[in-house]
């Protein structure tokens, strides 16, 4: 839903030892990235904390209150190391209750699955006053209080979790990109990227550089909210490079 | 470097907007953390901010002072928006210099790639005194400062710079960890995991359920820094599991 042209922020709460042990590798940054970006949203802070109570209550007040959506992802399952619903609740100062249509969903899900037992209830906890997010997969529901979105962790439910939400979020105008990747080092086309994007102050520009089986390049990525802004800026990058030179490929390498 | 039994702990900054685009996936969090423990080192918070001077200069004070070392990547590259190494130095209120070792490494390597050029000269750029962290592959070299280490974004330059680290840092005892697989749910394990927890106060248990081909389960990593009582926790905890008529695999599933 897009509303005026002002810029709608998120940031996203990973909650979880095993991504700051390096057990787990990060699979829920692109995917919320980009999620995000379709619903005209930009990410503009991540940050990876421990399953501690402290750490999640200092986050969530500072994140929630600096961006007008704030994502976590982890530690909302039955185990004991699961205390994203505690930690939330405690930085809203809000209790924690069974929300009736999460215990329904657990009620059915497990239905031929041995029931629904104590254990499995805790996934039916929620700071009070919370909706939920659909999860088809396992269960246990995505909670939405606030401006906060308390996702799983596991990168496939998360993505079933933002399906439900697509389109629900209010959002400003998507950043749109276009990649040009170039064979010549970035040291090379760093004279020319910096004019291209003096004259085009409707466009950011980034360098990205690669090393692949022995050779090397760089993909130049041009975004910008406006369509137009971005193909001019496109065809001129791509132009001044050949004027120098350079190699310039309309697309990623 | 091993230094008496106080926790050391290290936080990462990655500066760049490509992460928070979603265009690129991180790989160097992992990695990091994963090398981070071999030092004897935690990492206990991740960042990803933008290429923006006014938000790296916030984060890199926040958390120089609260870790006893900041690694940075991202953003020492020769382009308009490799902004790391002012961000850092106004961060730190040091001069920016150029580091005349810097320039000698990037003259070698670009000796037969057409010289230094103004634009190759900026990746000699340091805070006022700074030591340099070797960069075989790309020249460019890495930057400590203080208890700051300012290292490339490309993944296999973070892994070589790394590497030159290597046993350089002062830390703690490394953690050890040992994974039971199940293929149990995480609601059925509940129980056995939290009361085998308490039994063991040297050990951290967590619990990492995973989908796969239509099967799940979970993956129960036991986290402690002395290894006779990590062996001790693993046996009790695939014991308990089996008197529960619950399946435990002693390894990762």
């Amino acid at each position: 839903m897009m509303e005026n042209n002002r810029i709608w922020t998120a940031a996203l709460l990973i909650i979880g030892d095993e991504i700051l042990s390096g057990r787990t590798e990060d699979k829920n940054i692109a995917q919320i990235a980009s999620w995000l970006n379709i619903q005209g949203i930009r990410l503009t802070e991540v940050r990876v904390i421990p399953d501690d109570d402290t750490r999640i209550v200092a986050a969530v007040r500072d994140l929630k209150d600096s961006h007008d959506y704030l994502f976590t992802t982890g530690g909302i399952g039955p185990t004991h190391d699961d205390i994203t619903v505690e930690g939330i609740s405690h930085a809203l100062d809000l209790p924690i209750v069974i929300h009736p249509d999460a215990r329904k969903c657990l009620e059915e899900y497990y239905s031929d699955r041995g029931g629904l037992t104590p254990a499995r209830l805790l996934m039916a906890r929620v700071p009070k006053g919370s909706t939920l997010i659909k999860n088809p997969i396992s269960g246990a529901p995505g909670i939405h209080i606030q401006n906060i979105f308390i996702l799983a962790g596991v990168p496939k439910i998360v993505t079933t979790m933002l399906e439900s939400l697509n389109g629900t979020l209010k959002g400003g105008k998507p950043v749109l990109s276009r990649t040009i990747g170039t064979w010549d080092g970035e040291s090379r086309i760093a004279k020319t990227l910096r004019e291209t994007e003096k004259d085009h102050p409707d466009c950011k520009l980034g360098s990205y550089p690669f090393f692949r089986n022995g050779s090397g390049g760089v993909n130049l990525v041009i975004r910008s909210t406006d369509k137009e802004s971005l193909n001019k800026c496109a065809q001129d990058l791509i132009a001044r490079l050949l004027a120098e030179d350079l190699s310039a490929i309309d697309g990623a390498i």
